[in-house]
């Protein structure tokens, strides 16, 4: 069978790396589709495991042969996802998880067939304010920055497939766990399996 | 928020009863939508609990008034859905499973909106064999005429939104579980919840 790509956005601070993280803990099948991206590698950081690090040259050229699903540029470094690596492992029957923006997930829309786009929402923006606050990684003008992003990004949510509202992290994880499962048995995606077990009735 | 109509439908011996059951069981919003039914009551069975007990005449009455969602004829006792009981019970918050027939199915795709169809699959016919077989409670005879229905029934699998093979139990319920679960998840059916937490961001 076919791998399934699960395309997950949610505003900053939703909890959606948490969420995603989980997922691929509790799924074998899933593998991480490696990023291209134009940043250095931070210590530790290996090339072709955390990401595809390559210059701004390489990345131009991969941009214009249209070998980006989708990319994006963050604070001037850019970061895409590579249709062939991504078709390459689905084709092999594994599932990915590809953790990208609305801007993104339009684009893969546009382009990927068959794949499951989950939103994540906060129970509340001032939820995410308060998550924003407590990782300690933004100054407050960066965080009324993002809230101000969040608003625009939940907007685009009822072009998801499904909506998970993260206001309980295990409730939102069965969400989570319950929306790959059942995808895999959508009949759009069981018609292999039908035809492998009852081939003979169904085409006599 | 309004419930689901789950909507199941399986070849006999392919499990379906013990599925539902399980399901049932889980969540506690499932409520029974007690069907009419022309029958004599066993004994033990309860009116307006197992069944609405109701004469030929009120049964033709209630189908001229199309007052059936779906209602089919079995060995001449005849066995229908209420759509106002349904209804009730959906806008009350409650959601219902519906173990019916592919008929009965087709009848209900084309008035009620918003169903959840599943179909059941046995792993192949030779298991509904052993499974009607060693139930005890059909003749050689009428488990040849089930297999042949069967057939008819594998046949219209494709129209369904789910498909569960039935190959092992747990992992068939874990399936039926994550479809209950992810239906509720989804994007139409999070509309109102969706407006109820940020009715003022989707509305600006």
């Amino acid at each position: 069978m076919k791998g399934i790509a699960y395309i997950i956005s949610a505003p900053s601070g939703a909890g959606k790396t948490t969420l995603c993280r989980m997922a691929a803990a509790h799924f074998p099948e899933i593998r991480n589709s490696v990023s291209y991206t134009t940043r250095k590698p931070r210590p530790g950081e290996v090339d072709g495991r955390d990401y595809w690090f390559v210059e701004d040259e390489a990345f131009d050229r991969m941009v214009e042969a249209g070998e980006f699903l989708e990319y994006a540029g963050v604070y001037g470094r850019r970061y895409g996802t590579s249709k062939k690596d991504l078709e390459s492992l689905l084709d092999q029957g594994w599932s990915v998880i590809l953790e990208i923006d609305v801007q993104g997930a339009d684009k893969v829309r546009q382009t990927l067939k068959g794949g499951v786009y989950i939103f994540i929402l906060p129970p509340s923006l001032e939820a995410c304010e308060q998550r924003l606050i407590s990782r300690g990684k933004d100054s407050p003008e960066d965080i009324k920055k993002r809230l101000k992003i969040a608003e625009e990004e939940i907007r685009k949510a009822p072009l998801y497939d499904y909506l998970i509202v993260n206001d309980e992290l295990d409730r939102a994880f069965e969400e989570l766990k319950s929306v790959m499962i059942a995808s895999r048995a959508a009949t759009m995606r069981m018609e292999g399996r039908l035809m492998e077990l009852f081939g003979d009735i169904l085409k006599s």
